[in-house]
């Protein structure tokens, strides 16, 4: 059994990983670390996961002391880079849920999030942890960024259109429709049940979501140009899940079934992305899951597309897919573990 | 037209009342107080009543020199009792939507909400504002307590059966589903929004919510003898609504016919009361009104009935029964501005 | 008092018509057709509207007996151009809320809507009812179509842009998020409410939906060429409202004020457009209202701009936008009736 | 491996069964029969279940020839004890889900369900299906009658109290509040999103919903006596989940402390029963799990308490305690497959 800790246990991102861990059949949770309430058991918390054993929460210090071989942190930006150096000198691998590992550069991280990055060299040699382009990367990784949860759905959406230059790159357009539980458990005016209730709203628009720098640095690597893409986020009243529409200019014409055979081509070997032939993806067919259902429709009387892609953030967009970048850098089975 | 003020407009019920009171012929608002905000449009705070004209708040301080008729009060408890006497004693009469002026002694207050009440004469001198109870005495007073949301349904659903001693009135059994809209608009946890949706769950219960002491004080008063109610709010993943499920035990067996000619007799004449023969309440018949639909039902096998009763929270439950007493006080139609 | 006729009072739209006309000061309903519950009262299928007069349903061959000044249609389309001429030849003005009157030709009609139309002369005849661009010709029409939900948020969105020729016209990108409402109260696995909870899902996109071409006939009017739009409707877990999100090309970068200023000028003066400064258009801000909120903003790093626009479906939508129709050609004030 | 065959696979139970089985290592499915589209494969129809295998579904008569060790229906009541004792007469063991093979008599059944029953000596025969009452005699049992989703939270809530004669059994209160996948997944309007959303309903009340039948045989035989309960369902929207707010009157007055150790001593050692020392039950806590979460709370001033339970309506409410029923059967783990 390996030996895993956790570093912010006790946000929705917390919980869903220890849930997603609790089924996985190689890992022991060694140290759940939460420096709000220590000493507290985390079904205290979260009820749900009463009778499935104890999960004492411990502070950072008390952590230090207990050995382990993988540490996810789940903590916020600029607190993981506050926090993971610690584990980095150690010699233990790393998965950083937060933002603070996932731009190529110092220079791109301050650009989007406005704040030094701390720990620039760990940060220059972290891992982008999408497995569905930087898979044997990740395997030998000692950090790993995992992506957020916007970007999964919208590189995902576009990956086999930019690998194979059948888009114009510029001026992507991800209409991006999103559960609540992707902005936290903090308590905010935003996501107080009245106010996210019955009504749907835009948010963060004009490329002012710093999901959008992410996006983009892929999108250009992709596409080996420097790309802009305009990402509206919304906000949905529902927990989890993202829709993201992609609208593309196709550089040649293509039928639906040529795209379609595209993206079965690209992702029929991926065990977690669902090329859907029959329905939309919709994102209830991902709750729960580390799937990504993926769809691309030529629109009539026009040269453009539409994909569509849908993941449940807490999953593929965040848990899940840390789960699966574990399972990649320990050598255990993709799959393990995972729904 | 006569002059209003409102204190603590920007809170739901706030709003609510300001909503209300656009409708309504006779008034005009002469100002609204927020502490938090002063100088901003209500319309900046809510922005669905831009195009309804300006809405500036003001202090408490500026509100002092503005002469007005009547004020209402939305803040919350404690906060009332402390600046209503500068308008009761200028002679201005008051309707105060918080517990503050709600128990009949200061006594009663402070059993229930463990804290001293700074204005015990004031708190004498008021009257309960449920106009199917109190119609005359509202009209004369010059302090007005408006009734919890959750007493409201309650007492209605009871008060045809206790007028006319046909139940046992000890130990009634009130099992109330309530919006979120009812717990305020301050952001916590309890209201996030992910642990509301797809979710149901009881609170305060064992006479612990206080509403529970407003209830049993007017029950009591109408049955003749102190009683004891069970009271259990839940809260639901719906903004605004009640349903109060009410058992009761009859003192003589009697047929649901017999029970609904009661209800009818008893509200038929009243404008505000509806008494549902055919579907029972639902919370969407009452959405945004100031209507209170109840039904009745003697439960087969058993001397037992089922008293069910709907009502907007933020209508009959607050705003728009504070309207309601309004117009009663200042000798207006006593649905003008109401639906 | 003008008398007025509604068929097909007992869906959502007609429900809504019925209630927005109740607060109108200079109308009476003189008859509401239902032919699926002729002789019930409409109180009996929607108890929301008990206590507010008795309003009984009766046949199409009842109301043929009954004079009136005018009617409106809330029937599906086929069944409305099949009974609207049996008023339109005594002379009654009609506002039709079907898709039955929106297009310009029966060609486009039978192109969109896969079947012959039955009542061309008429359809030829017909204004379509958005008031914001055909004021003046709905005020002397006899026959108005009143424009589809969808399409009343998206020409709306663009009408500024393309008035002024500040965009390319053409592939138009609307990503538009509808409440259930907007598909009727017939049920269907489509609109179960375990199917739409806690989902999100698009649907008809690719150009299937037909109100694409009610908006790429008013679109292409406004660009004075043929224009073909990209529309893709989603279907949120809400009842009422659409967020619309446009997205448009500028020919000429101006900056987001200009672009705001434009919006302004342009709908200053419109009784039910709001152009929105602070906050960005939500659904709930035009909840229950005619109001259609917009806002406009440039994308940095692009010359593309993003436009937003909220409205009722069942309001400025549908019923709300009708009433506004027949103040108009009745010569009433524009917002009577309306809030 | 055990080899196991679903009749009613496309409904939500048998989806939600489809689903635990998955997740169990000890059998296979065999047959999966769907009179309504035998042919189509059930990822057709739940897009959910794509990735994790073929599931053809089959006619009635295709499964028939195919061998199997037990088979669960998910039919509807009168449908499934059509078809099963085709079953039946082979040996195969079976799990009902309906009503069909709950109640102890075709007498009780007829009296309830108004239908003559057609399989009357195997009725008798059935074994109720509720592990915490009847563990021993479902080993042995050659045909399991699954409880109702309500029955199972209310007798759950009310058995430590029966056993010990805690209290008077006659004339018990549930209020059960139910998420809408309980009414299965044809549409209706009752489920309609447009009138489940942003509501709360009473229905079938006053010992009206046939569950109040399997309710009252259950908590007579624990009690020794005949007796009636009062049973009032209500609608809520969300998709699964059963809060029950039991009201019982005690017979001794005892303190909350007492009580709560009744409830450990009674549940402690039963897998999937949690008694809640901490916070009071709610559904998203046993949300796609197969337990029902328990507490008790005496009412100060009374001697009167509430019992709290909650439960996933298609968990412990149908396809979960179905499996942990089947792996009594079969003499696996109990918990092998649930969560």
């Amino acid at each position: 059994m390996v030996k895993i800790g956790i570093i912010g246990a006790t946000g929705y991102t917390g919980f869903e990983l220890v849930r997603t861990l609790q089924r996985h059949r190689e890992v022991d949770l060694a140290f759940l670390v939460s420096e709000s309430q220590p000493g507290s058991d985390l079904a205290d918390i979260y009820p749900h996961l009463k009778g499935y054993g104890e999960r004492r929460l411990c502070t950072l210090l008390e952590a230090q002391d207990i050995e382990v071989d993988l540490v996810f942190s789940c903590r916020s930006h600029k607190e993981s880079m506050a926090v993971l150096p610690l584990f980095y000198e150690k010699g233990v691998r790393i998965i950083d849920l937060s933002a603070d590992f996932r731009m190529d550069t110092p220079a791109a991280y301050e650009a989007w999030y406005h704040v030094e990055h701390t720990a620039p060299a760990m940060l220059i040699e972290a891992v982008y942890g999408l497995p569905e382009i930087y898979r044997e990367s990740i395997r030998g990784a000692r950090l790993v960024g995992n992506p957020g949860c916007y970007p999964t759905g919208a590189i995902l959406a576009l990956l086999p259109l930019l690998e194979q230059e059948f888009i114009d790159p510029d001026s992507l357009i991800i209409d991006a429709k999103s559960g609540v539980s992707g902005a936290g458990r903090k308590p905010s005016l935003h996501t107080h049940f009245v106010e996210v209730n019955e009504n749907v709203s835009a948010y963060n628009i004009g490329r002012a979501h710093r999901h959008t720098g992410e996006i983009e640095q892929e999108v250009s690597k992709l596409a080996g140009q420097r790309c802009v893409v305009l990402f509206t986020p919304h906000l949905l009243p529902i927990n989890q899940g993202i829709l993201s529409t992609v609208y593309v200019a196709l550089k040649t014409d293509r039928s639906t079934d040529h795209l379609m055979a595209l993206y079965h081509e690209r992702y029929d070997a991926e065990p977690f992305v669902r090329v859907a032939d029959r329905d939309l993806p919709q994102t209830r067919y991902v709750h729960g899951t580390n799937y990504c259902d993926v769809a691309i429709q030529r629109i009539s009387g026009t040269s453009k597309a539409i994909v569509l892609s849908a993941i449940d953030n807490l999953g593929k967009g965040a848990a899940g897919q840390a789960v699966q970048n574990m399972n990649l850098m320990l050598g255990f089975e993709e799959t393990e573990g995972l729904v």
